[in-house]
């Protein structure tokens, strides 16, 4: 399938006049993915339950057969559970009020350098309703993470949360290094949110959470999933209380066990069947394949941007994002400008304005890559930036 | 249009050859509405936001427009504000968090007599965590709520929740009855899950929140809604931390003014135009109509357990839902039973064990009604209802 074909598998892409670069923010829909989320919607509609006969049968089936394949897209390990949310930020929040009890006054929160404001903040509050010590790992003058900081930690590391690749810049986490200088006590959270629709996860035994996003890997928004191990799982409590989490309500009220504690309310088992079809179009396509493409075009604008004479390149290693400035113009003015000859990409701070002072940078322009990306829609966007290159 | 037309309307129920009595827990979608999601995803696609030109502009022109709709057809008063969540679950619960800070210990937290745990639950726990009492409304020994019960309270009752019709028994609370007995400084939150599609709420200024469920109305599932008002905003803290609700992520963090301090993480606004859809199909068929329709299904029902030998029903006010249970059989053998001729009821203690302890019942089965019935599937009910009265 050459990157005409596929481009046509996006209803997105095809009815808009567009040259979509914001992957990083949300990735279109194949039309089979689509098609799959009506298809439910017409055939099974409900949610899985007791009582109500053969469509919850059916929904009960469809969701089982759906968690099967999740589990296995993202090399979970066995015994792995799978608990949903609307998004990865609800998700991290909600781990965050789960493990509050397993918090104690002076231990250490450590996070990663890069972290999206979802995969901080609630750490940082985390650590404040305990009186725990938050703290990121700190990056030296050329942005690169100091990771053997970890070594120099006193205290007792509790929790580390990190993201594989970072939404900013695209600077990939060193996890195998991270990992051997942990101790192993310390439960560890990756954000895959960057990683899901680029490369296949790795099968980490050392890993208790990987947050994972539908909408950044080609299927429905509203839908995510924390994907947990039962070390972790058995120091969650339950966050959010209602129907289906309930064992017995009363003078003392139980909770169901494991993973079904967080089971509270109706949930669109129709997002769950879209989200497993785009995992099976990703396998179908090969991630190989994907890589091919994205990296063509990094390659080319990168090749662009060193050769510039007044863009500065962020420095990042993931070849699904390219971060830049400006010597002078302002990164929405970028932006702007591109928008206008419809060339979609992101500026502003990209929700990690910590980060950003770091860098000592306002704002920046993002440009990332996926499928359905053609070589015409890179031409598109060199030439503007060709243009502002010499203009300004 | 007949109702022979108006099931036409509905995927689910021409694709299955079923008799669908479970609106109560989810109504099913009619065609235009799945046909919103489908044309949003396809035309937009993306999330709102800056700097990504035309498909972020037209999100957020959607989500203004969606958003208007939605406030008007649950008949908010100027002023109130929107804050979404994927279900009612959630929101009750977010909003227990939210509201921490303002509730002190031995104030008092009441709330109805006829709650799921879904509004019960979080309140209870609430009070746990803020040294609070949490109180229900007494009921008599006919299951009739014992509003008046409110004037005996001598504390300071800061929170009363309630649904205005209870998913158990479709018990109706008297609505300002209770307002006028309850003191003005009272913040009230009203669970509208069982009325959203019934009938159009009445515009209350006394209510400070509404609690409303798309898949409910014959929306969308993993898309509801807080209508707030700015009494209750101005109390509430953030919960769920992260992208798009913070202002200055720094030393001392700032959070977005209003309603935008609970917009951490994207959201489908596909989701939301599609509810919007399904508001604009309940006005234009109008729910006089649907009121006719349920009604008119309710009441052969009722005549019939009324009549019967072996059944009993549970009080309640409602035409859109009724429960009951046989003298000497379970009320999941009886859900089998009429499951087993495709037959789609409910049975078990409808996520609301605590209110059938008050019944001293285990288990009810419920049949709830709506659009797409027709007298032909009442028949059918009926018919195997009575062999079993027959019978047993």
């Amino acid at each position: 399938m050459d990157t005409s074909e596929l481009k046509s598998l996006f209803p997105l892409l095809n009815q808009n006049s567009i040259h979509y670069f914001d992957y990083a923010a949300t990735t279109p829909m194949p039309r089979e993915v689509i098609d799959e989320w009506v298809d439910f919607q017409s055939s099974i509609g409900v949610f899985i339950g007791k009582g109500s006969g053969i469509l919850t049968e059916r929904a009960s089936e469809k969701l089982y057969q759906c968690e099967e394949n999740l589990l296995s897209f993202f090399q979970a390990n066995h015994g792995d559970k799978i608990i949903y949310g609307k998004n990865v930020t609800e998700l991290v929040n909600i781990m965050a009020y789960a493990i509050e009890d397993f918090i104690s006054p002076m231990d250490i929160i450590l996070v990663g350098p890069y972290e999206h404001n979802s995969n901080s903040l609630p750490w940082k509050y985390l650590a404040k309703r305990c009186d725990a010590i938050f703290f990121e790992i700190p990056i030296d003058e050329n942005g690169i993470p100091i990771w053997d900081y970890i070594t120099k930690i006193k205290g007792k590391i509790k929790i580390f949360a990190c993201s594989e690749i970072s939404n900013t810049s695209g600077n990939e986490a060193d996890l195998s290094k991270i990992f051997s200088l942990l101790p192993p006590e310390t439960l560890i959270f990756i954000d895959e949110s960057q990683v899901v629709g680029h490369r296949r996860l790795k099968k980490e035994s050392r890993v208790d959470c990987k947050f994972v996003a539908s909408h950044k890997m080609y299927g429905p928004k509203n839908i995510a999933a924390s994907i947990v191990n039962n070390r972790l799982l058995e120091k969650m409590k339950p966050v959010l209380l209602g129907g289906g989490m309930i064992d017995y309500s009363g003078f003392v009220d139980t909770w169901k066990r494991d993973r079904e504690k967080f089971f509270a309310g109706t949930m669109d088992i129709g997002l769950i069947t879209a989200w497993s079809k785009a995992c099976d179009f990703l396998t179908s396509l090969s991630f190989d394949k994907i890589h091919n493409i994205e990296s063509l075009q990094h390659e080319k604008l990168l090749t662009f941007l060193m050769d510039s004479k007044h863009f500065c390149v962020v420095p990042g290693t993931s070849k699904s994002i390219i971060s830049f400035y400006h010597h002078s113009l302002h990164a929405h003015d970028i932006a702007y400008a591109l928008a206008q000859k419809n060339v979609i990409t992101r500026a502003g701070h990209m929700c990690a304005g910590g980060i950003l002072r770091k860098l000592e940078k306002h704002a920046i322009t993002r440009v990332s890559f996926g499928l359905g990306l053609m070589d015409s829609d890179t031409s598109v966007l060199l030439d503007l930036l060709g243009d502002i290159d010499n203009e300004y």
